[in-house]
């Protein structure tokens, strides 16, 4: 299923979209609409790791998946996206540097020992960073002179678990979304610890789905790309990936359990504005695609 | 007000403290005992930022902060304490080395330079690390081998603000707890960010109240201490934080929406485990305590 979440007629909620993307279900008045009972909660977020909310949403995609003329089946036209996960329950686990050739141009050396980490980087980033597809990023020009952007895969944890091993990780996972990890480059400099220059409102444009775990096979092996008005700056595939999504849950949940709805970007590959010489940092008006196959394109605009 | 959130009779609610902290006054209970119209939300979290609700903390104070023979007013022998906010809305904000001689011993050196950070240090602790007074600190005996205690002064925002001033910065404070930042040393050195040492399941003690503002005079000067075993080990005072309130906040803030309910840790003074030669690391069964004058008393023991 490719889940979203949306406005319509100015009211939030959710659904899955149909017809090659050309309508998206709304869910919640579909419930309504088939069944006596209503079990699916307000927000998607809230359905994730509830085995029966689950179950209903493949029952409805078993039943609308093919278009049908009904009132709850409406054109993305008519629609607002929102990040799947608008308003998430806790701070956004994020790798740092967990891309080879991006080690190095971070680093600014080709020198392996001293580049590429031996244990994976994780730092967070604030939930009042969330905007959905479309929204603008502010390049708050008051605070930073370096906007960079970082295309990413992100996961979404789909149960509770600690000290999950490799071999289960995967079963851990509801799905898949991308985030832009917009950074603040000078702040990030100047911090060692990365939250406030990774935390900035609008610094983490996510969706423009979430794609369920059974659309994407296993190990994830995905083309992943970023664009600034149209020109291509990261161009790389997942599965180049320094630690691989299993060593991420693993090493996340040792000791820290994890909660479905949790939200874990993966790192970024090399292409980020800090790694041209000179730097091409964005500016207001860019346009900032990222893009993972098979995940959409997530466009935003910087204010 | 001294509120605070606990367990009576299995069931969660919150309250005040009266008559010396012997007794808690249960606001739900009293309010519809008191009143035909409830306004009170079921957790104490979600009255932080909500006029109406704050306006009736304080109406009930006033008519129940001398104990009567209510059955809503309850000793403490009767409740067990959790967290003031047990599940916050986000990871904890928190100041690393804010205090002068507790970065000279982080650091090993008194070269001041080398030693005290010229911008504040800001990291923050995922929500699952929250624990009550009482509650037991899980030594993860197969992650770490250097167990350490923080005690710290938290500030809990009380309304929504992006760039506030240092001289508008505390009015957005609902009011304080303690907390105790307790931090797996090896891991921190391991890794250069500090998330994944610091959020730990039960490494965050919170309490044992959250005293509202309009009970401590600013700028905020309280002896703070922590004690393991009854050994006093950190013995500080508030006035000697590095960067104070007014400057955390305006820096916490900036280009970051904070939002009421948040929590930002204000950091730890000299005499943490890691500071001693030999190291004094946390063991199974010490018991931690963590008092700040007017904020109490936090215990806990090492599982």
């Amino acid at each position: 299923m490719y889940l979203s979440t949306f406005l319509f007629q100015g009211k939030q909620t959710y659904g899955f979209l149909t017809d090659c993307q050309n309508f998206v279900v709304d869910v919640l008045a579909a419930e309504t609409y088939t069944f006596s009972e209503t079990r699916l909660p307000a927000a998607l977020l809230n359905a994730i790791g509830c085995r029966e909310a689950v179950d209903r949403l493949y029952e409805l995609h078993d039943k609308f998946h093919e278009k049908g003329n009904h009132p709850f089946v409406i054109p993305v036209s008519e629609i607002v996206l929102q990040a799947p996960i608008p308003n998430p329950k806790r701070n956004i686990f994020c790798l740092g540097i967990n891309y080879r050739e991006h080690a190095y141009e971070f680093r600014q050396t080709k020198d392996e020992a001293k580049a590429v980490p031996k244990y994976p980087i994780v730092f967070s980033k604030a939930t009042t960073t969330v905007i959905g597809p479309g929204q603008q990023i502010n390049s708050h020009p008051e605070i930073t002179k370096e906007l960079d952007y970082e295309a990413e895969l992100a996961i979404i944890i789909g149960k509770e678990g600690t000290n999950i091993g490799k071999e289960e990780a995967y079963e851990y996972i509801f799905g898949y979304t991308m985030i832009n990890d917009v950074t603040a480059r000078d702040l990030q400099r100047r911090d060692a610890q990365w939250l406030l220059s990774k935390s900035l409102d609008t610094f983490c444009p996510m969706g423009p789905c979430l794609v369920t775990s059974d659309e994407i096979s296993t190990p994830v092996k995905l083309n992943i790309q970023s664009r600034v008005n149209g020109e291509i700056r990261q161009n790389s595939n997942t599965e180049y990936l320094i630690f691989d999504i299993p060593t991420i849950i693993q090493t996340v949940s040792t000791g820290i359990t994890l909660k479905p709805g949790d939200i874990i970007a993966t790192g970024t590959p090399s292409g980020v504005g800090m790694g041209f010489q000179p730097p091409r940092f964005l500016k207001s008006g860019d346009v900032v695609e990222v893009e993972i196959e098979k995940l959409g394109v997530l466009k935003n605009i910087v204010l």
